[in-house]
């Protein structure tokens, strides 16, 4: 066997390419030059479900970062996952169901106002063929902008113009009240600001829901505080299927799902964070469930397995056919 | 929280759902009814590649399957990675390697003719922009059918009428010898027959190369013998940046990575697989290398990092743009 080392891999090879004995060839195929839209289609019994992609931001991160573990063990983790150093990968993948009567989307995507490499949504709606003048009612899990900004484009007009908005009503009282946002840290405050810019103008059209009720037909709603006092996560069922979809009870898997104690600095209040993703994952790993994150690796969808030290996902295999 | 229980999960909530509230709803949105492309681009250097999915076959196996391990272990691998029961997943997926100056395929998947759940390259290629007439080159790793059978259509027809085809000199040799043939079990000898069905007519325009050789300006060859004698993986350079183009030195790794010592019955010589995919894998390992393998999941490009029992893939982070 040629002896595989980094030289040898990486110099280029001084024997002639056997392609050269080949006639003259024909013009050079053009690259294309752009990436293909990321779009996947699966479906949850009778519903038809569609993985929008959204783009990823490569946060830059601090040992203030994670509060309850030392950073080394952050960056190893980081390092595990082929993460750059100091930056926590974060896609954001948003969910069109197609109940079959209604078309509901699953939180925004950032509205392309949140890093340059995110904010592809309203392309990969045009690409996947939805509407979004279609959509009928937006569910958002909780108000950090990569949740919300989507609502609106960068000149505040509604993206989805006839989509009912619902979201958790224990998430508007705790982010709506002016007394929360005056003392609220300054990094806090951007973000009451952003969601009063969000929705001031269309709070007439927001419904807001009680988790344990339904907000359509085959979606249910369950309480999941931590991350944000009113998240919400959502069990979409059809048949004998059903999806978990997890929102933000842990972002990216390789970082939180491995190591579930890990409170982060966006986490509200981290222990009930804590506590809230592994009763979610213990329960969605001892029912094999399949579910969905919003900062899992596109197309976001797999199950969890749980470990010595904490849980694994396992995405789903990508089907050719729907 | 609410409590989340199976019951509560797969009960529909008896509440009313909170958009019965709003106004008569406009028609149905219909859903898409089929899947989106399987395609994705990334860039080694200059170099442009698109990974195309062919579709997946879903391999019944037995106790038989692997020779060398007890089929409970085997079961409790295919269980861990949500595989059916008794039923190995085999995504296919192919590369296209623009050079800049040369459109290269490596393997061109199952032509349709292994299993139904696979043989949608073509289609991906179409939505992919890749124009068949347009690929200069073929490159093969080894003649197993998945390989092979997409140089031809259903009818013999080639359906990359202007490449030239790159075959390991040893592969050649080993499975074109009919001494060989007639020497092999029976199941053994229909591998031999579709080679010939695939490559009698066009021998002639059939290049053969020796591993340590490039195929192209960038593309070099390595023998890794074992799953088959002649089987050999790519290295892709380009700058400073570089592809390890593995091929079936492992299946799936969520069997084969995570059990590297597993000897598969269509290993032709085990020994010289396990071998092979140790050394390898220890040398993706240790230098981080990006690697791509034929059976990964799709789009089939990542990390492999060495853990105390074997390697776990690492797949790629999606990325919005090229």
């Amino acid at each position: 066997m040629t002896p595989l080392t980094r030289r040898t891999l990486l110099a280029r090879s001084a024997s002639a390419a056997l392609v050269a004995r080949a006639g003259p060839a024909a013009a050079a195929a053009p690259p294309a030059g752009r990436e293909t839209p990321g779009i996947y289609r699966y479906r949850i019994g009778t519903f038809e479900l569609t993985a929008l992609y959204d783009g990823i931001w490569y946060r830059p991160i601090t040992d203030k970062f994670i509060r309850n573990a030392p950073f080394h063990e952050v960056e190893g983790a980081l390092a595990d996952a082929f993460m750059p150093a100091d930056k926590l990968a974060t896609p954001f993948t948003t969910l069109v169901v197609n109940t079959g009567n209604k078309l509901v989307l699953i939180d925004t995507g950032t509205g392309g106002q949140i890093a340059s490499s995110a904010g592809v949504l309203r392309d990969n709606l045009v690409a996947a063929a939805i509407d979004p003048k279609a959509i009928d009612l937006i569910v958002i899990s909780h108000f950090h902008p990569d949740h919300i900004n989507g609502i609106k484009d960068k000149d505040n007009g509604l993206v989805f113009p006839n989509a009912e908005i619902a979201v958790p009503d224990a998430e508007w009282n705790f982010w709506m009240d002016d007394a929360n946002l005056n003392a609220a840290p300054p990094e806090l405050k951007l973000a009451f600001r952003n969601q009063r810019r969000i929705f001031a103008d269309i709070a007439k059209n927001v419904t807001r829901f009680e988790p344990g009720t339904d907000v359509a037909p085959g979606i249910a709603t369950l309480a999941a505080p931590g991350h944000t006092p009113g998240h919400a996560v959502f069990a979409i069922h059809s048949g004998d299927k059903s999806l978990l979809v997890l929102g933000d009870t842990a972002q990216h898997p390789a970082v939180f799902a491995r190591h579930p104690d890990w409170q982060a600095a966006f986490d509200i209040d981290g222990d009930a964070a804590v506590a809230t993703r592994k009763k979610l994952f213990d329960r969605a790993a001892a029912d094999r469930m399949l579910v969905t994150g919003y900062h899992f690796p596109f197309p976001a969808c797999g199950h969890l397995v749980k470990t010595a030290s904490g849980y694994e996902h396992v995405p789903v295999e990508w089907q050719p056919t729907l």
